[in-house]
């Protein structure tokens, strides 16, 4: 059984089942009939109008956000370990044309007001340092942990204060929404979010993420971003029909309630290993080298996560029973 | 019937299956089992060692062959009426960080060692002038022009003559293939082209295209340039099947041959009326306003190209009783 | 004697002078006193409030102008002939993160409002293409024309109907403004130009250039990319003093009309074989390769420009007595 | 008195002089005369052949130098508190086209091989990462440290063993060089060091400072950068001539032990207030807000460099009779 990524689990059979129903003639790019409901189904779930583009990938999503809020000569304050930080090989410098990421700290990758403050009240503001511009966080974390609407709209009142665009980097925002319970709504631009990277490909999607503007004036210049950096791919439609899918009757919320579930299992099973409070669908567990071995001896798939702990990631389409055997495992260890 | 755009077809049954036929757990990005055979199919076509990786766009297929090819301080020379210069809003500029194009010209879009010596000529090559790195052209052209591989062998002996690089924009490489009979090596590497943009979704695929490097030392940096751009899907298995499904049993080829044919029916019912030869699937008429609305008004769909002049693209999925209508209501005129 | 060019020649001794009169203790960068007088003595001179920076090159005006008024994604009309298309090595590339520019005609190097509108006119304003936003025109020009206010109205004119912004290359302003009797107003912003590259060098300054914004909003970034780009010196006063000393006693028009004098007699020498009228300081000559090498042959220096055409430029310095040599030279071939 | 910048100082008189020197006719950009001496004079100085840039500042240097080292997927590893991350609003982002800045610790602004390798160890060398490409060390650091020869060879030693290129910040390099005894070859590529921003304007210079390659074939690109980049200035020769007053006569080395013996002052008086050895012209004080205001009351001249401490910077012009009244000042605290 494979735990190392939610990447790695098959699309969902709505979502397959979609593609097929728009393999039709129709516009090119986003001049079709499901890429034009885009706006408007997702100003429904976010109780407000929005300006919605599908991407083909999270990364792509992230860029495309912080270049909309961030000059080149500004700087973006996230957590040290996010994955714009971390894992997408410099692509903010890229489509930011060199902004600067500021790193701060928190537990479980999560930013606080004070982490927040402490990195901004080191810049200068003068002509010789980038210029604060933005503050991105990641719900759920790379770490696991999802940001309370509380959180959020804490962070969003430093963003406020502060003169800073918000961005979320919702990678797994469905995770996010089912650990805390929030609305959509409260999740994000209530807190004070300006832009949000809305991911449905761990989540069951094949290619299709939806890049959400909360302040669609700041949208303006990314339809010619994403074109420019080849991300305006030409038969749309059949990303435009992934997201509707997983709208439709909240699949979304329906196979995040399934991985978020799954790593409850394991996360009781693990006990004290647990390095943080596993709040959504990623568990990261304190292990030897010689229990990684045994675990995987079984025939568990996993991450290393540095010396000594391990990560384990459920997917939307593990269910309990293929779960259960893992719990159990480690419980055994 | 839809003549607008090869982009508007619907996607071909066996690429669908093979979606499906890949849905199933496996490696994220692109170490799965289906992209790690890339490299082989493609060096098998070939005939002769390629690296290759899927992108989901032409644009992004382009933009990082010419970022493979040309410093920010170089330039590329390409027709004027190149896709890379009028219809990807800079996406080259983007990717290469900030070379410029120098355009030649040449009849149906097609460039000929006398249009690309007579631009290189008068550059200066000194500092004050971007260096001249590489040769850019289309095949199948704008113009529905095909090079044949003499043509393609003629312009690689300029470039190698002048020490520059060689791209073909092969959105429609298949057309130009089947237009030509010339065999995919002969059409490329053997004439001299180092990289190629294999384009599959205008001809059935969904959102995979090939980007092939025939001199695989140029592609080293092309890894992080992909991912950096946002363009390593995680779930690249998706990709590589579509470009796998166009290759089994020369379906790539098959594609191409119908929507050739479908143009040859319009082609040869335009008469005098045909701006461009029509090599491959697409044809350029002159028509009136009037003759244009007359068109429009029998329920054909098609671009106008400037003024008086109309473009009308045949898809793959477009038989010869669908395309019959229009050919008589052009002869009709 | 030296006419290949304006580079070439020494510095005004009232700008030496000047250096040592700033050769003191002051704050670093552009606080000090000198600096801090640039704003109000170009707002005097320009009869309305500008914002005005020291930079060290025409190519950093130019770059840092461009970058304020077109954002990457958008193109900027110039003459195919202009120092920003074939002499700056993609500078306005690097600085505008990978703007186009569109490639307009007209003789001697200057564009009409025709001109530019048929360029203008074959944009298509979708997201498929770069969008133009800004006209960039040289005066005088790269052929030694100088655009008279009422030309200059006239395409400010297309700038404003268009939505573009408009900035001037003015690296021989000075010559543009003797050649005219326009007033630097009248030339400039009152014609709508934005920003303008006001340049020193050729006109007997050492390593300063003023870049004035006649609409200081649009000076709010370049604060930061002057510096972004290492263009913000540390002793800023040794630029300031520069331009302060070349605006004193209208220094700079003195020496622009000793240059301008310089070339009329040259021109009126040459007769037939002039290519342009040579408003400014810089005269072409149809020149056989024989003709030029017996110019040479007697000591005067210049360069070919294209094949049977030279260039020859007259320095702040040289005087008629200088000069009478070559325009005699020129009269007996 | 001011202590506040070196920046702050005037021009060495021979300096002035040299400008005068150089005040004739000559070639444009850097094809006189005295630019071509750069590479002779350098080589001759480093006892090896190096290719040598003038630049107008000491940004320009280092970002051309980690754009010939760092390309835009890779990261450079330098302290924390680097000029190059701090002070510079982005311009090794700008210049290298998004390449990441890794930090490292150490005291007093110093690296070292165990706190580079700390950073070097937790990064993947995977393609979701930028590749560490380059480490950057400043000589003498940004809290007047110097490292010995010693210290740069082991920094080498950890560059070669990881495949990484090797850039000195030399803004200070003289006062390093003074501070150490260490020949400027021992100090710089007999260590390791592929290309150096050698400083001279915080030393006497006015606007020039040398980009020195000692692996030249790395700078085969920068001849273009520096154009591109607006740095090419048309009237090289006054700034080679700045760059060549400073190495005659060792008159570099006299500036750089007028200020370090300076500072040597300062820093006796200093005694347990010193927070970092002074071994160069900078001293870092731990002084509460009332002192400072105190020496302030006094006429001395400085800024705070963090809550409690001050910086004082000795310039090249400051003798020991215009430093005694400071360091007494500060005894009698």
């Amino acid at each position: 059984m494979r735990f190392f990524s939610d990447n790695a689990a098959p699309v969902h059979p709505a979502v397959m089942r979609a593609l097929s129903e728009v393999d039709t003639l129709d516009t090119a790019y986003d001049g079709d009939r499901w890429s034009k409901q885009l706006d408007g189904r997702l100003s429904h779930l976010f109780e407000t109008d929005v300006r919605a583009f599908w991407v083909p990938s999270g990364t792509a999503a992230n860029c495309l956000a912080l270049a909309a809020i961030c000059p080149p000569h500004g700087s973006v304050v996230c957590h040290r370990d996010a994955h714009i930080q971390n894992d997408e090989c410099g692509a903010p410098e890229f489509y930011t044309h060199g902004a600067k990421l500021l790193l701060a700290d928190g537990d479980g990758a999560k930013v606080t007001p004070e982490t927040l403050e402490a990195v901004l009240n080191v810049q200068r503001y003068d002509i010789h340092q980038q210029v604060p511009s933005a503050i991105s966080i990641t719900n759920q974390t790379e770490y696991g942990r999802a940001y309370t609407a509380d959180e959020v709209a804490a962070i969003g009142a430093v963003a406020r204060a502060r003169g800073l665009h918000f961005h979320m980097d919702g990678a797994r925002f469905a995770n996010a929404v089912v650990a805390t319970g929030a609305s959509p709504a409260d999740l994000t631009w209530r807190g004070g979010v300006d832009v949000l990277s809305f991911g449905f490909v761990k989540n069951g999607g094949m290619n299709a993420e939806a890049l959400v503007f909360f302040r669609p004036e700041l949208a303006d210049a990314t339809v010619f971003r994403r074109k420019r950096a080849g991300l305006l791919l030409s038969k749309g439609r059949y990303l435009a029909a992934q997201i509707l899918a997983m709208l439709d009757n909240d699949l979304w919320l329906d196979c995040a309630h399934a991985s978020n579930d799954g790593a409850q299992l394991i996360a009781a099973a693990a006990g004290e290993r647990l390095i943080h409070p596993a709040d959504g669908n990623e568990v990261f567990l304190r292990v030897t080298a010689d229990e990684a071995a045994s675990l995987r001896a079984k025939g568990f798939d996993f991450y290393d996560w540095g010396p000594g702990e391990a990560r384990l990631v459920v997917s939307w389409d593990q269910r309990a029973d293929d779960i259960r055997p893992l719990a159990e495992a480690i419980a055994a260890l």
